[in-house]
């Protein structure tokens, strides 16, 4: 979360690579540190970015059902998941809560923006190996029906798509009207596991939408992301 | 749903059952209708009620993680929810979303007035055997800390309490502040599964405060709630 | 597995108590030094025993599905026991082929001959609580029907029955005739998780007898079996 | 089971589709009917032929831990199989019995002469997706070190390698020596679940050896057995 690093989801802030520029520059170095958000951050704003961007996010509510591969090896003991679910996960409600608004904010200068948008996370984790899924509630600043909701997710499409980055998925969300999707075990690989899902998109009684988007967390979350960065720094010729 | 019907918590809204006189004179019968509120409302108002008659609850989001056995036999088959979830369960977020507003509601003359409040939820199937886990986001009319929510929550007691009715838990609400709980494998017998466990009471950046609250959907949310309902109804002398 | 040490199941060899006493002479103490077996063998030999000695078993090909539980906590991480089973128990198989020929030999004057019997074990762990369930296929010296093998398990009983030792189950072994019972999670209760539960006696197209059974793995098996022991000693005199 | 109808697995039995012409001079049809053993035969076969070939398998016990999705769609409920373990597949056992006699004889004639070898199975259900896993003991007429058994097993190729024939995996059968594998999450995909696993080959202190096989049941069991007859067949001009 350090000031000049960039926290990087490259079909949402690509444009942070310039701070790479600022961190060059202020620590003296001619490399480029960049970061990879937490796992359920991307299954999130793979979602509320496109959102955001189109109608703004003033308040989110969030719970996350997140697969135990997030919690790396050995992780937690099968006694303990077996027939159970853990509705705690270490430092994560923090991160799911900070590291969006530093994603969607805006780079004005040599800093970013932070979003103005609030977000509180509940995080559980559940019994499934891969695939985080998140159920999401928003208030828009700009009120939007399902409908468009939808075909602002749908039609997202970013510089990485652009410049068909090699593991840039033809669509980073996908939208599906099955009433009982996203499923971890069925969805999850969307576009070999780079694309998000987004499902059961409806109006919220007490904001404005609502849906559950769902991502891989160990290939969007975590090594597919850590090579679509890659790329995309290559392709900006910040790798040379 | 019905004007002269009862939804009964026998904890919350014992008042209510003067609706049989209503509902008697109306129908012209001698017998009594009362029902049963969902298994997931249950566990949200058992936590709800005692916050909205302190503090009063404005807008509620919510997500429920829940219970295999929620579903009835056979219910859902083991190769659709093997490392799985599923977040869609027919019918039920209308009824997390209506239920407790009348159950909260006052009697006022021969009718309920619904509590104001606004309810929003996510309902998810997960791969336990018994027990509902719901995460609580709450909008409080007056302020309230976690420590004085957990106050109220934890000295919770009611008229089954009072009337010592055989199936009422000593306490209907349990507050723990272990940081991982309550989870279902270990808390869903609390008070021969009659009491309500709820953890993790903490500040929220968009509304005031959340917990996590896990009830018995088997007992609590339906054969120990019929046997309560019944005590009460008999204490009262409405099965003379 | 030491000569003079009892390895003690109280219903099948509680005469080999009386190695104590050598024991005591040999090792010049007080004290006395019983052992547990293994708590797949003892679900093994609750079955095989009462068999054994009705009609003497020559061979026995046995395969285990043992409980997460049997493992200790944390035991096996719940990554890797997701819709998998391992066929490995590291040391299992040792144990479940040499301990019930000592469980199942004879006291002759201060020494335990090992019972005529081979035994082969399959040892496999399985995504259960707790329970662990026994294929057996016994060949009998004796040929005996499924009937009455079923009559010699369903009547078998002991030295702790008569002595009415208070954590021995009424029967030790409950012979049930649905076909596809016993399962852990409906029959590791049995007995207070004291009984051993045999199911689907049937004929065997290799030896002569075949039948599944269960056990609860950490009763029975290991805190129930420690109890009981000690109730067995004390009732011997041997505790004084 | 009919006399004149091939139970086909085609690397053990490619020459049974002589059957065909007998089948077709008797029931006076230009068609061929063919069929594929049971998901578990297959398992077992594909391990067990290549031994009874070079060292005569007299008897086998067996006993097997079956995916989910060998029982189809629904197939078993969820809270049935939460932690549980079911010991009995109706018809199963009879399958596993009686029909790799059939695969594993000789065609004499217009008529097979079923393999002289007894098996004795246990089928069990387990919380698996895909995968059935075997414990299989063997009686050699020709004494074999596990060594020999594993070579035999590792060299095992037959008629569909031979043909190049598209679906056929390059080994059929694939030897491991990690002492915990195979695992069905794990090893049930081997040669694109075409290709039988088999480890812990090692005495038997009844019989002479013991080993666990697993088989994908959809793929090699089900689906890629029927496309590898047809496959078999068209090369032996018998689609014509």
């Amino acid at each position: 979360m350090d000031d000049d690093v960039p926290l990087l989801i490259p079909e949402v802030n690509p444009d942070h690579l310039e701070l790479i520029k600022v961190q060059r520059q202020r620590r003296g170095w001619s490399g480029a540190i960049v970061t990879n958000p937490n796992c359920s951050t991307i299954a999130l704003v793979m979602a509320l970015a496109p959102i955001h961007q189109a109608f703004g996010a003033k308040r989110v509510v969030v719970a996350t059902l997140q697969a135990l591969s997030g919690a790396g090896y050995p992780g937690l003991p099968a006694i303990d998941m077996l027939g159970n679910v853990i509705p705690f996960i270490g430092g994560e409600e923090e991160k799911v809560e900070s590291e969006p608004l530093k994603i969607m904010g805006s780079l004005v200068g040599d800093r970013i923006h932070f979003a103005e948008c609030r977000i509180s996370a509940h995080t559980n984790r559940v019994f499934v190996e891969d695939g985080h899924m998140v159920c999401v509630s928003v208030e828009l600043e700009k009120k939007a029906t399902p409908d468009e909701v939808a075909r602002v997710l749908a039609g997202f499409s970013s510089l990485p798509q652009e410049l068909k980055l090699p593991s840039a998925p033809e669509r980073p969300v996908i939208v599906t009207d099955e009433r009982d999707r996203p499923q971890p075990r069925f969805d999850r690989d969307a576009g070999n596991g780079m694309s998000a899902v987004v499902g059961r998109i409806r109006e919220c009684p007490v904001f404005d939408i609502r849906f559950v988007v769902l991502s891989h967390n160990t290939i969007r979350g975590a090594a597919g992301a850590a090579i679509l960065n890659a790329e995309l720094m290559k392709a900006k010729g910040l790798l040379d």
